[in-house]
């Protein structure tokens, strides 16, 4: 993990709070410019990158642990929808002048939790100085069994489409931090806002996954998702919303407010993993 | 390659600029969210990841063009002080608002051209919109023997300190464009200020990289650079400035202004590969 010149401040903290974490043996304890990962012979290696930027993509008083998880996590569900096994991730970092020691620490913190939970260990990275706002770029690594990874152009004609979890549920918490007060039980509202906070990384789907055409994660709205898949694979379909999986707190605010269901099918941020799949697969999916 | 709703108008130039120059096989034209690449059984990968940003790395009235070859460069020349073949990058673009289109279409131009030179091909990446200024973070990937990657922090007493060209000469070319005027030939004018734009990867000297102890690139100065490679080793050393090698511009400079030296010896942005090596190792460096 190297640090430019303008961070030696930051030096420690990176021995501080950065080491502890870089448990992948290949991240040589962040000893130096480079790392390596040693795949298991006869795998493919999934590459995944994704960056999110203070004040766009995450608020600047939200908690430094949970921009964290959320950063990783975005990263996991692709993983997860190409039925890929996490090995690590490398982070670059665009630190603004004023970022604190506080803010690092739990920043740091938050990413060692989940790379355990996970079994996604840091293995490198970068950081900069940034006249602009926080950027935070992660690259996750995963393994598949080679030519295993379901890509998004292969859905047929006659495939069933499959979700990984029910839908909306980030969505519909979105709306209840921006004001909207629907008649919800307490461990309702505090399902769809704790959705919206931290993804679930749908991991473990990759035996089912086997079976799957063409599959995605839904980042962006379960109807312009699907859209896009469909489109790349030069098919269309249909999606039945009555069959759709909603949460118990997603189907009492829908029941209560019918137009509920458009900020659930087309809000974004859900991080299940949808699949098209041929009819006849015996799936418990 | 992803890239996020706003920048939708941007869509359009992605499939245009970059879609042609992801020629790896895993980058799946860049219709998916994530790639893959299937490394060759019982070989390494290694990791290197660096970000560059405007107006702190590089000027927001450079090239495009030689923007995006030195944000590929400085990532090869990683690769290349760690023994590795090159297989391929990630791009995260983070672009300000007011990117333009030809500024674009010239990056790419530049990211295409370097990549075929050195046969790194562009396997996919992210694109996101930024309040902030353009960030251009790249992750590339490189091969090498099982275990075979030389570290910071093997470096043993009795070994000789090579490297891999002439130092100093990107150092002096950014002096002559901050206004130095020595007393030059035009050619070597020339020399100093293109060593200072473009990086020369050291790629190639995988088979003598196997005889080093220690290797990493000089990327902040060899005094500097040397000095962190030695401490990370747990050992001394010494640099004879009489024996490092300087080009025929900057012997010609220190000639005539003996201070110079100072700028060659601890100026950066050599990205030569500075080895320490056994002093029996037959070795033509």
């Amino acid at each position: 993990m190297a640090s430019d010149d303008k961070l030696s401040a930051e030096d420690r903290l990176i021995a501080e709070y950065f080491k502890p974490i870089a448990t992948h043996p290949g991240a040589l304890a962040l000893t130096d410019d480079a790392a390596f990962i040693t795949p298991a012979p006869g795998t493919d290696v999934v590459l995944k990158t994704d960056a999110i930027i203070g004040g766009v993509h995450f608020f600047a008083e939200d908690d430094a642990r949970d921009v964290a998880r959320k950063a990783l996590r975005v990263n996991l569900s692709d993983l997860a929808a190409k039925g890929a096994t996490p090995l690590g991730f490398l982070l670059v970092l665009a630190l603004p002048g004023e970022s604190s020691p506080g803010w690092l620490e739990a920043f740091a913190r938050g990413l060692g939790e989940d790379a355990q939970a996970f079994g996604c260990p840091l293995i490198g990275g970068d950081t900069v100085s940034t006249p602009g706002p926080l950027t935070i770029s992660i690259t996750a690594f995963g393994s598949v069994a080679p030519g295993a990874m379901p890509v998004r152009t292969q859905a047929r004609p006659g495939d069933r489409l499959y979700v990984s979890g029910t839908i909306g549920d980030a969505a519909l918490g979105l709306a209840l931090r921006k004001g909207a007060a629907p008649a919800l039980a307490p461990a309702q509202r505090a399902h769809l806002l704790d959705r919206y906070l931290l993804p679930q990384p749908r991991l473990g789907l990759t035996a089912a996954l086997r079976f799957a055409h063409a599959a995605m994660d839904v980042s962006d709205g379960l109807v312009g998702d699907c859209a896009k898949m469909l489109r790349a694979s030069g098919v269309g379909g249909e999606i039945d919303l009555r069959a759709t999986p909603f949460s118990d707190a997603a189907r009492t605010w829908i029941a209560a407010q019918p137009a509920a269901i458009e900020i659930a099918a087309t809000g974004g941020d859900d991080y299940e993993v949808l699949a098209a799949v041929a009819p006849d697969a015996a799936l418990d999916f």
